[in-house]
């Protein structure tokens, strides 16, 4: 069509895509590509039946392609505060871009490789010396930048019971400061898959760490008496964390110990390294 | 990729779109278009950030494009509400298909194009002599015939401050058995706008009925002694209908008059035409 109109320089060759078969953003960009010059479109999609088209997707496809679009997106959360108040109809949580759960990852695999993404998006930016902010966005499974549209990274890691440990070592080690081993966090994994199974619920940091803490720190009335227990306890290795929250300033010692045929984790809390050493020697007799 | 594997067919060349730049059921119909022979996706679009494809728009497109897709929408409310209960996640009232405004117009001049739309689809249907259901389905603005997933035309037609005399008309016809003519709707249409300005709310048949009433049918009160008043009317037209609600069996008048330089409308009810017909000449006295 833009290649046979006779005067094409005389008109505004504009497309105004429907949502009706779900191909409202696809239609838009394939036109566009096709020749047409404007898009007729509404925020995040409201309009007539499935809505017009939403031109914050069509925008934030051009941004997460590296192409400005021209229009700020730094603060979407307001900008949806104000559109779901204008439209009396509220967003859906998996909206483009702007829902909910968006830059949310349950899945075990998505949380590990999205985690490795981070890690190696701060390794590259410290290495060209710029700041993340500045450097080319390309981690798996996010688009574009949560921070790019006003978001945090809380979010971003979440864990239901289609996590796994990477998501739960995450959350352990973003909000607490607590480094586990990967074998403790295979161990711990499971714990936290009871619980979710049981629940069937997401579960936040606090509650994992209140997992934790029940199972790695067994309280007094846990030990008994069997001759088993009495058995000498033999460490097999020792790891620490300065916990950053919900106890500031204190160390976490997490012990691996064998006692005969069994093997096991224990952990203790001190106000030095040595003290949380010897309260995760205490956990583990009372095991 | 299709062309170029090796050993074609000794793979399942499938494809996992997510929905994150909003383009997962395009990517799926190409994907599929270009040879790939499987579609992974989840029912409505669920699934991680924003949700796997949506298999039951992939379905229903190609419903919607005369290809059975061998899975049974015929109750789609009935599926939805199963996939809200598991997933505790309420679907959009803009998802394709499902949710719960897709078959609704509120434009006027959709309302229109639609109501023309229906009445073809009868007329041909009546001429082929085939059930409206047998007839391949060609109305504007709705992919598939609402019928085909369990849905009612209650629901394609409403009126708020963007709809004309045409869904107004409609409403009343279909609700209440009540057809107005053409010249009455632009004058009640003005009325129906006053009101949905100053409340911002949608209107349903009832506050229609209620609203022609009350400009129409004025109580007695509404009377007064002015000399204008007591000018003699002079009929312009009159328009019947039967009513089917909310006074099945009643009969409905519109009158047209004039009175002097002034020219307006009015109506009135009874028992049968002749009744009907002097109490909108009497409403008309009241004006």
């Amino acid at each position: 069509m833009h290649l046979n109109l006779e005067r094409r320089e005389s008109v505004i060759l504009s497309v105004h895509p429907h949502n009706d078969r779900g191909t409202g953003i696809a239609c838009a960009e394939l036109a566009v590509l096709a020749g047409a010059e404007r898009v007729e479109g509404c925020l995040f999609g409201n309009g007539e039946r499935t809505g017009n088209v939403d031109i914050a997707t069509l925008a934030l496809n051009l941004h997460a392609q590296g192409v400005d679009p021209m229009i700020d997106f730094s603060d979407i959360d307001e900008i949806r505060r104000v559109v779901e108040e204008a439209n009396q109809i509220e967003i859906h949580a998996r909206h483009p871009y702007v829902g909910d759960l968006v830059h949310t990852a349950f899945s075990g695999t998505h949380q590990d490789a999205i985690a490795k993404g981070f890690a190696d998006h701060r390794r590259r930016s410290a290495h060209a010396g710029h700041a993340e902010s500045e450097m080319p966005w390309d981690v798996p499974y996010l688009p574009v930048d949560p921070a790019d549209l006003g978001r945090t990274y809380d979010e971003v890691i979440r864990v239901n019971s289609q996590s796994g440990k990477g998501g739960i070592a995450y959350l352990l080690a973003a909000e607490f400061g607590v480094e586990l081993p990967r074998r403790l966090q295979i161990d711990f994994a499971r714990v936290v898959q009871r619980h979710t199974d049981t629940e069937g619920r997401e579960v936040d940091a606090e509650t994992l760490w209140t997992l934790f803490c029940a199972e790695y720190m067994p309280a007094d009335g846990a030990a008994d008496s069997t001759s088993a227990r009495a058995d000498a306890i033999e460490p097999l290795s020792r790891h620490r964390s300065a916990i950053t929250a919900p106890e500031r300033g204190r160390f976490l010692t997490v012990l691996e110990w064998r006692r005969g045929d069994d093997r096991g984790w224990s952990a203790g809390i001190g106000a030095s390294e040595d003290e949380a050493d010897r309260a995760a020697s205490a956990a583990a007799r009372r095991h």
